[in-house]
C-alpha cells in the first residue's frame, strides 16, 4: 500500500488532482475559480472538492439536507462547550472552532461513518436484490448486527438516542431521500437497509428504537456514494456551523477561563487523605 | 465587561439564544429543525446560526459566493499540509481537519477580518457621506492607513499577494457586489471603501496592489454586516472544505508519518558541533 | 524582519540549530543523544533543546520547582475539562492533551508571558540600580503599572487570585528563589522587581493583592532569562502533565461523550420563541 | 462500562481522585503543592499525577532517561514540521504545541504504546516462568507476532527505523533497564521480552531487525508498570519539549505562512484539464 518512490522530488512529494495554480490562475478540479464563484453554490463546493465531480442539482439538495441537519445540538455537547470555553481563553476563533471538532471522534461524531459501513455491508450481502426480497434483506441485517456484536460493539450506530425519544431529524431526512428516489435520483437501497435496520432493532427489543440523525444522515451519504471517512468529514463542517456561532456568542459574554460548571461550585474529591512528603525523594 | 453574578446555578451557567431543546424538540433561533430541513440551505443556515435571522435571498448569494471563493490554495499552504500530513500519522480526519483550522491565525487567516476593521474604521470616519465625496473619501482612507503604519503594520490587509499578481478571486466577487448594489441588496458603501484604497495604494506604490481574496471577501463580509471575528470564522468553514478534500485524497496515498519534504532530504543544521556532556549535570 | 532568500532549496527551507541527525547519529544541541540519556536530566534537557546551553545545576532546580508548581489547577480550569470530555468522544489521549494546550491562551495561561514581559519592562527602566534604590523602584513600576492600563489592561498579572486568597504556590517559589539569590545561582533582581509591584498594589488597593503562581514562575523564568513567549511554552509542558493525568483518569469512568453539566439538567435558552419558516427562502 | 448514576449533581459529575482544592490549599494526590515544590521532581511529578504514588528514585530516573530520549527526532517529523509552521501563521506557540501533539496518533506516537501492548501480551502467556525457558519464551513471542499479523499489522512496533540502521538511542536505554534489572530496582521481564522479539525477528528476515526507540521506552514504561494509554501520553510530554524549542526557533525566522516547500516550488498536478463550468448547476 506504500506507494512512494525513492527518491522523490519536493513537487512530486505533494501531488494533488484538486487544484491547479500559478500565478493569476486557480483551477479547482478544472474549473477556474472565477467561473464557479456566483455559479456553483458552496454545497456543490464540498461534493465537487471531495468527489472531484459537480453534483445533480437534486444530489446537492440532499446532501444540503444532511449538512443542514446536524450543524448544533447545544452547549451540552462536548464540542460545543469546547468551543465555548475557548474563546473566554484569550485564543481565536479558529482555535476555538478547532478545539471543538478536535473533539468529533469515534463516540461524538464517529456514528454517521460507523453506519454508512454498516449500510455498505449489508448492501454487499444483498448484492442487486435490494428492492424485492425481504426476507434476504432481514437475513443481511441480521448477520452485520451479529458481526457488529462480536466486535464487542453492543448500540447499533444510528438508532435510538439518549436524549430525544424519536430524534425530529429523522423522519423529515428519509423524507427527503424518499422524494429523491421516486425522481430517480438516488436509489433508494440504503434508505430501505435504514428502514429494515429499524424494524429489526424494534423486533429485538420490544420497544421502537428509531432511526437518529447519524442514521438518517447516513443514508443520504451512502446514497450519494459518500465514502465512510468523508462522511466523517461532511459531519464535521456541518458541526463547524454550530462551533462557529456558539464561539461568536460566548465572546459577548465577557467571561475569562470559563469552565465547565460555575466558579462557586466544586468537584468530588475522592483521592488520598492529606499525607506529607517524604524526606528525600529527588 | 465581567458579566457573571454570583452563584449562578448550572442552568444559568450555559446559556444560548441559539438554540432551544427538549425531548424531541430541537428549535434553531425559533425554528424546528424539521421546518429548516429541505426549505433552508446551508449557507441560509450559516448566517442564521451567526447572525439569529434568515438572510434576504440575494445576501445568502453573496455570502456563498465569498465562502466559495477561499475553499482551497493548495497543499503549499500550511494549514492544507497540516491536513495531508495528519490523516498519514493515524488520526481521524476530524483531527487532521482540526490541525488544518488551528492554523488559521492572525497571519494565514486574519486578514479578512482586518480589513473588515479597516472598512469599517473608514466607514466611521465618513459617517453617511459616503457615496459622494472622493476627497473625503481619500481623506479617510489616509488617515487608517497611516494609524495601522503607527501600529507596526506595513502591508494593508487584503491588498497585494505573494503569488498572484493579480489575484482571480477578487474582480469576480466585486462585480457580485456591484449587482447587489445596483439591485438594492447592499449599499456599496464598503466596495466603494475597497476600491480607494486600492487607488490610494497604486498611488503610494506607484504599481497596481489589487484587491485580493481577503479584501474581497472582506468587502462582502462588510456589506453584509458581520462583525470582524465572525469573518474570521466564515473564512475557516470555507477553508474547512478544502482540509477535508486534501485530508481525504491523502489518505488514498498509503504514506506513513509524511513529513514537509521527502525522506532522502535533509534540513541545514546550524548549531554547535559535536560535543560531550561534562561529567556530573545531574 | 522577512530573512527569506530567494529560491531557497527544499534543505535550506528547514534549517535548525537544535538537532543533527545522520542514519545511526542524533546530536542535541551537538551533544550525542546516548551521551545525555542517563547523565542529563529531563528538566535539563528543557533548558538545553529551549536555551542551547545546559543549564547550571541550581538553575535547573529553580526551573525544576516552576515546572512542578504549575502542573495542574483542577477539573473546573478550562483546559483540563477539555482533555477529560476528550477522552470521552473517541479521540486518542494525544488529542486530549491537545484540546487542553489549545485552550492556554493570553487568559487561561498567558499571565505567567505578560509577568515576565512587565518585569523585563521595569528591570529596563531601572537600567542596572534595581538592588539599592527602593525610590527608583517603586517609580518605575508606576510607570509600568500605568502603561498597562492605558494599554485597557486593568488586572496586573501575576496578582491575585479568584479562588486563592492567597496562593499556596507563590511563597514556596519565591523562598526558592531567595536561596538561589543568596548562593549567586540568580541576581534576585527579578525577585525584587515581583515583590516592589506586590507593595505597591497593595498601597492602590488598600488589601493585599498577593503574588500568585503566574507572578512567581514568572520571577523564576525572568531570573533564569528565558523570553516571554517561552514562559508561555513553560507552563504548557507544565499543565500537560495535568492533562494527561485528568484525561487517563477520565478514560477508566466508561463515560460517552461527556459533557459540562449532568445530563438531566439543561441550559438556559434566551432566543427568540418558536416560529415557522417563511414560505420561499432558499 | 457505563457507571454513571441518573442525576448526577454537578459536583458528582466532575470527580477526581487527583486534586483537592480550597481557598489557599492544594494538594496534589494528597500532598500539599508547597510541600511537594522543591522536594520532588518534575519526573517524579509525572509519575505521582499519573500512577497515584510517589515513584521510587531509580524508577524515577528510569522513566526520566525515557523521556529525554524521545524529546526530538527533527524538523521531517510532521509533528514538527506542524509546530515550525503554526507559529509563522500568528498563533500562539500553545497552539502550535497543540498542533504538534495533535499530530502523535497510531502511526506517529503510537508505536510505543503498541509495543507494550505485545510485551503485556507475551509477559501473560509466559505466567511467572519467564526468566529460565527460553523455548517458552520463543513460542509465546512467535504467537504474539503471528497474532498481529493476523490484525493485518506486518511491521511489528518497536523495531527497525526507517532512518538509523540501528537507532542510537535503545542500547543505552537498555543498558539503563540492566542496570536497574541488577539493583532489583525492576524485574527484567521485559527487556527479557523485548530482546526475545528481536531475536526472532532477526531470524525470520535474516537479517539484524533491532529495537528502536519504541521498543527500547516501551520497555522500560513497561517495566514500571504504565498501562499502554499511558505511554502514548508520556511519548507527548517527552515530543512536546522539541515541539516548543523548534517553534520558538520558527518564531526569530521572520517567516510568514511558511508552508512545507520553498514558495518558488511547486506541487504535482495530477487532477482535470480546464473546463468551463456548465449552464445552470445551482
Amino acid at each position: 500500500m506504500n506507494t512512494s518512490r525513492p527518491n522523490k522530488t519536493p513537487e512530486d512529494w505533494w501531488t494533488t488532482a484538486i487544484i491547479d495554480m500559478k500565478p493569476g490562475m486557480i483551477r479547482l478540479r478544472g474549473y477556474a475559480i472565477e467561473d464557479l464563484i456566483g455559479k456553483v453554490g458552496f454545497v456543490e463546493m464540498v461534493y465537487l472538492m471531495t468527489r472531484g465531480e459537480l453534483p445533480h442539482p437534486d444530489a446537492a439538495k440532499l446532501l444540503e439536507a444532511a449538512l443542514v441537519a446536524a450543524v448544533d445540538h447545544g452547549p451540552q455537547a462536548p464540542s460545543i462547550a469546547a468551543a465555548r470555553m475557548a474563546v473566554t481563553c484569550g485564543v481565536g476563533i479558529n482555535n476555538a472552532m478547532a478545539s471543538a471538532i478536535n473533539m468529533l471522534g469515534d463516540v461524538h461524531g464517529g456514528a454517521g461513518e460507523q453506519c454508512v459501513q454498516l449500510f455498505i455491508a449489508i448492501a454487499e450481502r444483498l448484492g442487486s436484490a435490494v428492492a424485492a426480497d425481504s426476507q434476504r434483506m432481514a437475513e443481511a441485517v441480521t448477520l452485520e448486527i451479529n458481526a457488529l456484536a462480536q466486535q464487542g460493539v453492543s448500540h447499533v450506530p444510528g438508532y435510538g438516542h439518549r436524549f430525544h425519544p424519536v430524534d425530529p431529524r429523522a423522519p423529515r431526512l428519509l423524507e427527503l431521500v424518499d422524494d429523491a428516489a421516486k425522481a430517480g435520483v438516488v436509489s433508494g437501497r440504503y434508505a430501505a437497509i435504514g428502514r429494515a435496520i429499524e424494524a429489526q432493532l424494534a423486533k429485538r427489543a420490544r420497544r421502537i428504537v428509531p432511526m437518529n440523525i447519524d442514521g438518517a444522515t447516513g443514508v443520504i451519504f451512502a446514497e450519494l456514494g459518500f465514502a465512510p471517512p468523508l462522511c466523517r468529514g461532511l459531519f464535521v463542517l456541518s458541526r463547524s456551523v454550530g462551533a462557529l456561532a456558539h464561539a461568536f456568542e460566548e465572546m459577548q459574554s465577557g467571561e475569562r477561563n470559563k469552565g465547565p460548571i460555575p466558579r462557586h461550585l466544586t468537584w468530588s474529591y475522592t483521592g488520598p487523605p492529606a499525607r506529607k512528603v517524604p524526606g528525600n525523594t529527588a
